[in-house]
């Protein structure tokens, strides 16, 4: 079990990579780790690395692995994003994918290949650091490919498992191509290293994790083109982001049930489009928003949130959002944003980072138990196979499978949530055994709920 | 009469501001400088100083003034543009004003307000630099103000009047911040330096011209809310972009009348707005584009077109675009833009760049002569003194009042073409002795012509 933070510098935001500081950056990296976390996500901007379709920038691509080295020197692993893409609701679009030049992101095969070549770039740059955790795509990336966002790049979802997989083969390729020496860095050194130096490495590195991540539409909105099979069929760990102003908060109070296992929730349902029983399931945004936690509750709510992600099977890790307070001195920032680290902007830990800290220094891991023993039944198909149009509004925070989740969660004697299996794999008994669920229980007919229209996140980091 | 060079840096295009080399900048301007130019004007990228809305970088203002300083010890002096914006057909819009954060760019008094600071802090950074030419607010923002501009952010010409008004004062604002000696360079030292070492000027310099830079629209689109008053109403100079593709080239033959001398057309048509009969007028870009002018016309077309701006008056100076083609690296320009230089990418002068030169060089001076004494009427008033909607497309090429521009032209004696004059205007015979005027002459009643549609610049540099 992994605990880390996505780390969002606390001098100039994301736009520091236009003026990159190491020793700005070591000292945001050297607090963090005081904090116990083992890895950080961070988040090159793409127009900053590949302002021209045909330009990845070399200078960049070292800024990003000097990065990696510094968290290194503080015991943290990395974990690289590439298509920023969407931060804190600011999008990064490249100038030759925009207004003149806008083509579809997903489908344009010159915008295709050209995104693949960053992101095996930006993999082969890092592939031979020992401190590497993996490489997501990109930051809900998904939010460009349906509304409600402004410009939207529709697709269908075929197109998007295409993408997706296109877009992982690259990472692959990157990181392969790193590791085979072919780049200038030495492979061979770099993970004789890793056991000497990386305090999170014990002997040799696991291979790094190439992951696909998406807002939660993806499990929550019917209409949106990339979903839980985007999630669950490509790279090598299921990818969740937590936030609880889409509905959770409003619905069920920010302490509620329905808020502080949120995260666990959503991994438990997103691990129910697993093909391996065993694939990681990967918390890696969740975060406590003030819009709807308020400031004195965002301590409980961050380590309430943590105890019950522990209670859930195969997690590979949670991630919090974020290191640090955005700098008011930057504008335009939804107002939550300035208050969503774990430190201030000037770097004194807030009562959310003691919780934090509080968790991962105590060495638990959540993997060690059995799986939760029940499983909620997900209704997937209709009684002829196909997909079920509506069973997304179903899960959304309110929704009736929601409801169910929460209410079981409640009634079982150890307090865990109950994992979820879909009816269209309920005669699989293999894939039940090998997940330990010992037995399956419906959502009740009578069950009184109401789906609420998720929130989108204009405001998601 | 200045002579001048729009600078196209080599190496990375303005991705290059990304990763400023002082030494490519070094090579490219002395290049510029061989060719007998006196200026040359250059483009920071928006997004890359102003990131955020309230984030202007320090380091890429000084990355600027560099410039400034490097083209100083090569004896050229710089116009600096601020609000790129629009670059060779590619959009650089900073991403607090682009998607979740649109607002409109002209009107909305956040986006205004820090729009004039980054201004403000530009003209600042370079304001005593004795070689400093002038701001210009920004290269053809107009283009942003309408259709058919993909996503425009239309406003009306009176908001379009308030916009350029607060964006010339911001601009003035910062030469005098600095000026006045509160930056942290020494202005005085500087002026000293200026009469030392700049070949260019003579003794004191002149105050740095503030000037608003418009596509051809302007003049040619009635729909488009910039109009020749937003021109001739703000800043120092009436500036003007000429490019071919509009049409002329369609009409006319590359090296017909109506493309060779659609840069003397415009600098007069442009003229007639001006209030001060001694307000200069500058042809700010013209070019060769080798969609309508075969690579080997363009040595012929860029000596016609230049000898033929020698002949109208109060003509500040000729800036040709550009220095360098585009490198074949880089991907997604419109084709004409890989071939628009006076050198090659790796260094070379082109046939045009020779042209170019023997006119720089020769010390030409087209200020000296009388002002062309015949003038065209132009209607721009009905009959009840409003304004005539049609009379842009009049002036187009094609247009009635074009068609009867280039016949006058023809027609005169010393070759040089009209003045222009509105009927508006016509009783104003004080104003008509300032300018020279001697004979007025209306459009022949029975005229053929016919307006074609001005071709839109999504390819315009």
């Amino acid at each position: 079990m992994r605990f880390g933070v996505n780390y969002t510098p606390s001098v100039g935001w994301f736009h520091s990579w236009l003026d990159f500081s190491p020793s700005d950056t070591a000292r945001d990296l050297e607090a963090i780790a005081s904090l116990g976390a083992d890895h950080v996500r961070i988040f090159p901007l793409w127009p900053v690395v590949q302002p021209n379709r045909t330009l990845i920038r070399a200078s960049a691509l070292q800024d990003v692995a000097t990065v990696v080295d510094i968290a290194g020197s503080f015991g943290l692993d990395v974990n690289v994003d590439a298509l920023q893409g969407h931060l804190s609701s600011f999008d990064f679009v490249p100038s030759w994918l925009d207004s003149w030049h806008r083509r579809n992101m997903f489908t344009d095969p010159d915008v295709v290949a050209s995104t693949a070549a960053y992101v095996r770039a930006l993999a082969a740059a890092v592939a031979d650091k020992p401190n590497l955790l993996g490489i997501t795509i990109g930051n809900e990336v998904n939010q460009f490919a349906h509304a409600p966002h402004p410009t939207p790049h529709d697709i269908t979802a075929e197109q998007g498992h295409a993408w997706a997989a296109a877009m992982v083969a690259a990472a692959r390729s990157g990181l392969a191509s790193g590791s085979s020496g072919s780049s200038a860095s030495s492979g061979l050194e770099a993970r004789v290293d890793s056991s000497a130096s990386a305090p999170s490495d014990s002997g040799s590195r696991p291979r790094p994790l190439v992951t696909v991540a998406q807002y939660d539409a993806a499990w929550y909105d019917d209409a949106q083109p990339f979903g839980p099979e985007h999630a669950a069929d490509h790279g090598d760990a299921t990818v969740t982001h937590s936030w609880v102003f889409n509905g959770s908060a409003a619905l069920h109070g920010a302490l509620g049930p329905g808020s502080v296992r949120h995260g666990e929730y959503l991994l438990q349902l997103a691990a129910a489009w697993n093909r391996d029983p065993a694939r990681p399931n990967w918390l890696q945004e969740v975060g406590a928003p003030t819009n709807v936690v308020a400031p004195e509750d965002a301590a409980s709510f961050t380590e309430q949130t943590i105890r019950h992600v522990l209670d859930a099977q195969h997690v590979l890790g949670v991630t919090w959002w974020c290191s640090h307070d955005v700098a008011r001195s930057l504008a335009d920032f939804p107002e939550l944003e300035y208050d969503l680290g774990l430190f201030t902007n000037d770097g004194r830990v807030k009562p959310a980072g003691e919780a934090f800290a509080a968790v991962a220094r105590s060495g638990t891991t959540g993997t060690a138990a059995a799986p939760p023993a029940t499983a909620l039944v997900l209704d997937d198909v209709l009684p002829d196979g196909s997909d079920r149009h509506g069973m997304r509004a179903d899960c959304a925070p309110g929704g009736r499978f929601a409801a169910a989740w929460l209410a079981v969660a409640s009634a079982e004697p150890d307090g865990r949530g109950p994992q979820v299996v879909l009816r269209s794999r309920l005669s699989d008994t293999a894939m039940l055994a090998a997940r330990g669920i010992e037995r399956c229980v419906d959502v009740p007919a009578d069950l009184d709920a109401t789906a609420i229209r998720v929130a989108h996140p204009a405001t998601t980091p």
